[in-house]
């Protein structure tokens, strides 16, 4: 399992950061979502990815959520050696692209978890403290750093950077007067 | 796309390959091949499987076969770093594993063509004869080497080892008296 927490980057975090972490790489990283046909990921609060970055390509199923606090969940990957291949096969099953989501990622190591800074594209910056673990209860180890660092637990963000990113999407669409008014016309 | 044929594997027709093929590898192959929750791939004709055997492991999409007289198909293919990790993410997708099939391949090459002697699990030793191409007219090559092995083209069988262990299954079934017996109940 993935025990997760995340928050808005605030200013001053990334040096506390480099203080109390060891740095271990910069790198993009480019993902594509799918959603499934036999049930919306969404309402199921599932996920399926592949994702490609210098390390290489990973396809990724994502469980529920199983915390109320943090985006803790279960994670399943396997490493793949063709990126084009893998989104072939998963279109050929019936699996549709949803979403891109690129960002820089920085990744830094303590002792008891990873955190990462990103910037992700139409987004804006976040940081991550994550550990894998079955024991959901290491999050208050989690949110220790996060305090360290400046957070306090109601300041977590549940939702994905794929969420985040369809919830602005409909924000925009619901406020564009261009968009408005053609939903009104098809209203009438 | 694979471009393959496919005949029972006769006498005397091992040490022809021998004569006129170069032997690459011997190996053990596992596949589990797996049923989609959206169409019954048995009715669509196409194929979901994961590969294990010394080499490593593989997802491989097959589509429907494309050709009356042989087992020509598009073929898509993943290398992946962990077996069980594939065949858990797909069956948290949804996809339910059907059927195991174990055989030894030993495959030899020649300028043109890949040849696979098979023994397989259940249901004897098979030779294939196959090419990856895009053009389906090479199939004729593959007709003439397997002419000069003895072969006449209607000797080829189109059917995939899983369909012929299913199909064999189902003969079973059908002729097995107790399981005609509980049939017949069935009926009344």
């Amino acid at each position: 399992m993935e025990i997760e927490i995340k928050f808005k980057l605030k200013e001053g975090v990334k040096e506390r950061v480099k203080q109390i972490a060891e740095f271990v790489i910069k790198k993009e990283e480019i993902d594509i979502y799918f959603n499934s046909p036999i049930r919306d990921f969404k309402e199921s609060d599932e996920a399926l990815r592949v994702r490609k970055d210098i390390e290489g390509v990973k396809i990724t199923y994502k469980g529920p959520k199983i915390d109320k606090e943090t985006k803790s969940r279960e994670e399943i990957s396997v490493k793949v050696d063709n990126f084009e291949n893998a989104i072939k096969i998963l279109k050929k099953l019936g699996f549709k692209p949803v979403k891109e989501v690129r960002k820089i990622r920085e990744i830094y190591r303590t002792d008891n978890a990873i955190i990462c800074i990103d910037k992700v594209n139409g987004l804006g910056e976040y940081i991550e403290i994550e550990i894998n673990h079955d024991d959901i209860n290491l999050k208050e180890k989690l949110f220790e750093i996060a305090e360290g660092l400046g957070y306090s637990r109601d300041e977590s963000i549940r939702e994905s950077y794929l969420e985040l990113l369809m919830k602005y999407a409909n924000d925009k669409l619901n406020t564009d007067p261009e968009q408005k008014s053609y939903k009104s016309k098809k209203l009438h």
